[in-house]
């Protein structure tokens, strides 16, 4: 209710909608950033007459009802998941982004705002953001209504603060009183104009509750509904109407002539030859170069694409590179920005980083957003540089992703080709690369399809399997070289496709070896390689194991990439060790 | 180089630190949330006399050395891992609370910021927080040096934008060149004054590669040592000396008189009546209400206390209750914060948003933080809120965090045990707390130790194990019910404890129900319950399982928690009818 006012005039006289086209390329976006506002939002959507008073009255909140709690983009008009303060604004950064600078369109991206999520930093990354790349088509509608879901908020009513602090971050601030239709016009008129080269964000002092005397400005009515009659008595305070249709203007209609984003110009990836010694870092931005000659690939990174590689895309598609500085949220946010206009964002950082965003990818899972992600430096093998560098959670945290993709390839052939394997795949996918150079171990004619797996020794007497990815894939190899010289045949897994995981492969090779797995990976025991090998045979029916599992049990420091490989038990030579003792 | 100036006038002048005594509870703290500044703490540390020329030559980012790539608390001078930048000024916003309202000591707490990690919301976090609760006694130093890792800042120089931001955020801004001794050395004394009620950031100006003219301001030398000689030619530009001893100011003695943190009041645990329906979060909130006689126990929240029942604890000890409104990095950070002052600190939210502070998580892991933290309405079993606000990955990212305890437990009476449990328990420690009231299924008698299970249903004929806990540990009782009624008996074990996990028990009921296993979890199938049941017996040798895994597969929307729990299929029918699937 306190937003109510806004609303009202945003969609009465502001925002450019066609309600029956939500897909016109042309259309203003609306997002709820304050995403617990769902009752204002799918009231607007029964005010322009796209959800029917019946749907509203019988569906929110209800199973099987696309009237969720918070928005999702099951309804056509919402463009992502929101629920979760803060993200809102951050997405709508990268909606902002390809509006001016890719799809060139003069839509305008509104976003409501609550007063409680301006204590999320993401907040402030996104103004950030928005100020330096001079977002002028991007809106913030702040809803300073002074009262959290517990008590009042740490600045109530305190407006000047706001102003300072979201000036002092770029934008252009217009204080208004929220419940000021003329003024409320005014601002957002002036809003409208996204000639000039900053980010508007409006704070409205608002009261909650505005409009029923009973509830206005108190504590305690947060997220709970009114009793029927005094609900009955807001209706009728509010001036007793139940129904009016109201529709504002439409976009330009020749705003309709988007370039064609998805050009299917042949890519040409890189090629290792066998042997030589090449990151999946290194592969992985050269791979992400290569793609990039489909125009509808965006790379983004955190401050440190000399690392990640993704300075490779930078340096031949700088039109479509967008550097993100040290904020991972708004890296993240940024990437389904774009996917919500239908481009193929692909983030990096260290992959110990994107820890910090995992907020917005969980998000962006249920947003169905298809934004393809990248993790550098993961595990102990970065070395000296110590544990606050090294991922050793990502494969965990990435496979419990809603319909997620966890890849991690072991040499660069296999990288590149499953980074062009990212750029069609749907969901939230997620590349593990290594730091390292390891040996090329496969040509370039190999097939890496997503959910497979190689198997790169075998025969019908292998006594057990070795399973690993990434460095611990080499450290397999190696220890199989030992065992063969010991007389013991043991076949070698690459489960580069970690989820979905390659099921047929690992029954087969449980099959042949009598149950006796060796799996090796340079992260933490919980939720990674072993988690997904055991979760994926135990689910394929009944199963007869004795397992080793080496895997980074303590904390490590730092020292060479071989010196805590060794210290963590997950070097060849512990590899070797450990298939002895099950074959033996 | 470029921050050398700043703290050799801050060691030298005005830190007041016994380097001879770290634990005295009168010193200041000194931290680098640039931790990758890690050689110029480390020269500090030399140059006070307490790491020698020998360790600091030969060990620096070696295997086995204290002095790793980033700071670590292995040194008794570091209070906190850095190296995920936006890190430390958080932490010290929770020294800084700690030491202004619980020790009551005149103890400053000095960061040192890079200029590149201002991008991260969660130094606005922190500043908002800082400011919110009149910290005076942080001060942070902004070295300004206009080069990250891969080339210029986004603000580079431009100081009064900074300033601005800084100022608006509600902090004392002091300009300074950071070269300037004379500058530094007032802007310093300035901020030693602790009386007001401003946390005060100093802006230095500052050059990369400061004093030696073939680096300074130049790009590509960020993280790089310089070849032998030219190391040599950089000494020699900076004066030729190599050992000089500076030590500055100490406490003051009269600031030892802190107070008995640790009083080992009786607590009385509130307890509870089988059958009673109670929500294992209100159970948490009363508890924590009850082991807040303890006067070393502390806690905060993020804005959503009535929902988590922190309220309780926050009623009858406000002194220790701290609200961190919507900002959960600051959550965490602030808890790390009480942990490096010895408090036993306990942070709540709910459990979905705690995905916003896994980065904090992890480090507070390299940190060796002790910190308890509580995430409530978890799983579909929310309802109708819908998918934003289910966790349904917390408990995967929770068990891959390294050393962490996870507990779920099921009913009100062991909760309250368990929150006990916590506050005596190192580490990362999380509770996961359901919204639904369930019946109390426990005596008050019974103990809880972490890493057990109950047994609640057994006999020597089990044919089959159901394994669940919170919310599906119900719905194992009632499926066991139906199963009896069908002549199957099951065994049923309450996995209240995730990590560590009961192997014994696991063990012995797959021995006795001939690995027949079905395991429910209001969780996303990865990295759960099962994956903890699965690497616990695997790793316990060989094994022989016939498993049902239930889980919430697909993506949830809104609904009744009864309606959502069919629909992933982890409600008791669903459960019974795995049961007979195995058991037939």
């Amino acid at each position: 209710m306190s937003a109510a006012d806004l609303l009202a005039v945003l969609v009465g006289r502001h925002l450019r909608y066609d309600w029956d086209e939500p897909a016109n390329p042309g259309n203003d976006h609306l997002i709820f950033s304050k995403g617990h506002a769902s009752p204002l939002l799918y009231s607007v959507f029964k005010a322009v007459g796209v959800v029917s008073d019946d749907e509203l009255m019988t569906g929110y909140r209800r199973f099987g009802s696309r009237l969720e709690g918070h928005p999702t983009p099951l309804l056509p008009w919402v463009d992502v998941a929101t629920g979760s303060l803060g993200q809102g604004l951050p997405d709508a950064v990268g909606v902002a982004l390809a509006g001016k600078y890719l799809d060139e369109l003069p839509f305008r991206v509104w976003v409501l705002c609550g007063d409680s999520e301006m204590a999320e930093g993401s907040i402030w990354e996104a103004l950030d953001k928005a100020s330096h790349y001079k977002l002028s088509n991007l809106i913030a509608m702040v809803d300073i209504n002074r009262l959290g879901q517990r008590g009042p908020t740490e600045l109530s009513w305190d407006l000047e603060t706001y102003r300072r602090r979201v000036s002092a971050f770029g934008a252009r601030a217009l204080v208004i009183d929220g419940h000021d239709l003329a003024a409320v016009d005014r601002a957002m008129a002036e809003a409208s104009d996204i000639s000039g080269d900053q980010p508007t964000v409006i704070l409205a002092r608002t009261r909650k509750g505005r409009g029923f005397s009973e509830v206005e400005d108190r504590e305690d009515w947060h997220g709970k509904p009114f009793p029927p009659a005094m609900a009955e008595r807001a209706v009728i305070e509010l001036g007793g109407e139940r129904s009016l249709i109201v529709r504002g203007p439409k976009p330009d209609p020749a705003a309709r002539s988007a370039r064609d984003a998805a050009a299917s110009a042949e890519v040409k990836l890189p090629s290792y030859a066998i042997g030589d010694k090449v990151a999946t870092r290194k592969a992985y931005g050269q791979a992400l170069s290569a793609i990039g000659v489909r125009r509808d690939v965006v790379a983004m990174d955190g401050e440190v694409s000399n690392s990640t590689f993704a300075d490779q895309f930078a340096h031949e598609h700088p039109e479509r590179y967008f550097e993100m500085y040290i904020a991972e949220q708004q890296l993240i946010a940024a990437a389904v920005g774009f996917s919500v206009r239908g481009y193929r964002p692909f983030a990096s950082t260290f992959a110990a980083f994107l820890t910090r965003a995992y907020d917005f990818i969980r998000m962006a899972a249920i947003s169905q957003a298809n934004i393809r992600l990248c993790g550098s430096h993961a595990g102990v093998e970065i070395g000296a540089d110590g544990p606050s560098q090294m991922a050793l959670e990502d494969l965990a945290i990435m496979r419990a992703v809603q319909g997620s993709t966890v890849l991690y390839p072991s040499d660069a052939n296999s990288a590149a080709a499953l980074v062009a394997a990212m750029a069609d795949t749907n969901g939230v996918v997620y590349m593990r690369t290594t730091r390292g150079a390891y040996p090329v171990l496969y040509d370039t004619r190999e097939s890496f399809p997503v959910g497979g797996a190689k198997v790169m020794r075998s025969s019908d007497r292998d006594q057990v399997t070795l399973i690993g990815a990434g460095v611990t894939l080499h450290a397999c190899l190696a220890a199989a070289d030992q065992l063969q010289a010991d007389g013991i045949t043991a076949r070698v897994i690459d489960l580069y496709s970690v989820k979905p995981v390659d099921t047929d492969a690992l029954t087969a090779a449980a099959a042949v070896t009598g149950g006796k797995l060796v799996i090796a990976e340079d992260h933490h025991p919980e939720g990674g390689l072993a988690s997904a090998v055991l979760e994926a045979l135990t689910g394929a029916g009944h199963v007869d194991l004795t397992v080793r599992h080496l895997a980074v049990f303590e904390l490590p420091g730092s020292g060479t990439s071989q010196e805590l490989l060794d210290a963590a038990g997950i070097s060849a030579d512990h590899i070797a060790a450990a298939a002895r003792s099950l074959a033996g």
